[in-house]
């Protein structure tokens, strides 16, 4: 029995909105079949938090205030959801985790890294297994109104320079964390997209991934 | 001009639920007079984190989720309130602030004590220049009916044993901050506390507090 049989395997999603991550979270749950989640978010909990940071202005807290409130949103999440999840063997799949903190924070005010990592480490402690990055251009994202589908109405809000600024964080994690995290060109059909996320989960989950 | 002058002067009131320190803190504002200002909450979303913190059943939350909370809460009261107050040269008191997490938080399980810590050094950084301890001891405070008055319903369901061990952690912080934090006899009448707290708050105030 491998270590990950034993223990349960996380995988999470990541990517700009609009780039597709959401869609294939959800196709890749469907498919192995794996327990499905999201962040903010994921517990009941974790909803209550992220109605905080989700509504009223985006203004209303400050970057500090906001890690703070997604650090407390997920680890109520990992408690609740996660934790459980992986100590019964299951496979479980998230729409972003911490990786979106530390891109979106990062990009926001470079210096807002360190803080983000600091409490994770204080704080949460665990990495998904395995992070498929879903990568798309954002003016491909946008003229495809991917952006505007997703429900989600800050992509126009916070302007095609900061999407490419969280586009490159997201593509810095795979320097960062090459072991876990793999880069999907999003741009093709979603299916395609789909079928090449579930035979690169598969061979991980078979242990393949680093034949 | 005094530094205390120049920044405005913080003074925060600590003390077990019952132990009268929201009518000391309440009677110091008046008489000074001082902005008065409470903790979890004190700014508008900071009160909005409170809801969450006090609602529900109090097993909601994790030791670790709650000092989460209560940070994101406390950055948020410190950015919107406490810190333009200082900045404007005012008096501002506040009943209850980071010593009420170190105490609840070491008491309920001591190594949560240096999360706590981690967390305030890291997102918070501030301390009050003067803290009241109003000390009593837990079985006066049930019996003078001082607990339920004050709308907390906690007092009796975490229980004497508890409110024992939180009375020793507050005691404990004039030991670890000498400089800043004063022990306050609870149990005499409220005009007499009221008066001690208001001679020793004006003797820190014209600067005479190491004379």
């Amino acid at each position: 029995m491998t270590e990950h049989a034993r223990r349960g395997v996380f995988i999470s999603f990541e990517g700009i909105d609009g780039s597709g991550k959401s869609t294939q979270a959800r196709a890749l749950a469907a498919a192995l079949p794996a327990q499905l989640t999201r962040e903010p978010g994921g517990s009941e909990g974790a909803e209550e938090i992220r109605r905080l940071l989700v509504e009223g202005a985006a203004s209303r807290w400050s970057a500090e205030t906001e890690i703070l409130l997604f650090t407390a949103a997920r680890r109520d999440h990992l408690e609740k959801t996660i934790a459980p999840a992986l100590k019964a063997g299951s496979v479980i799949v998230s729409d972003r985790f911490a990786d979106s903190t530390r891109v979106y924070q990062g990009a926001a005010r470079a210096a807002l890294r360190a803080k983000v990592d600091q409490l994770h480490e204080a704080m949460i402690g665990l990495e998904p297994d395995l992070t498929f990055v879903i990568d798309m251009d954002p003016e491909i994202a946008l003229r495809r109104g991917l952006a505007r589908d997703s429900g989600e109405d800050r992509f126009e809000s916070l302007g095609l320079d900061f999407q490419h600024k969280l586009r490159a964080g997201f593509l810095a994690l795979a320097q960062e964390y090459p072991d876990r995290v793999r880069v999907i060109d999003g741009s093709r059909a979603v299916d395609a997209v789909a079928a090449d996320v579930q035979e690169q989960a598969r061979r991980f989950l078979s242990g393949g991934s680093h034949v």
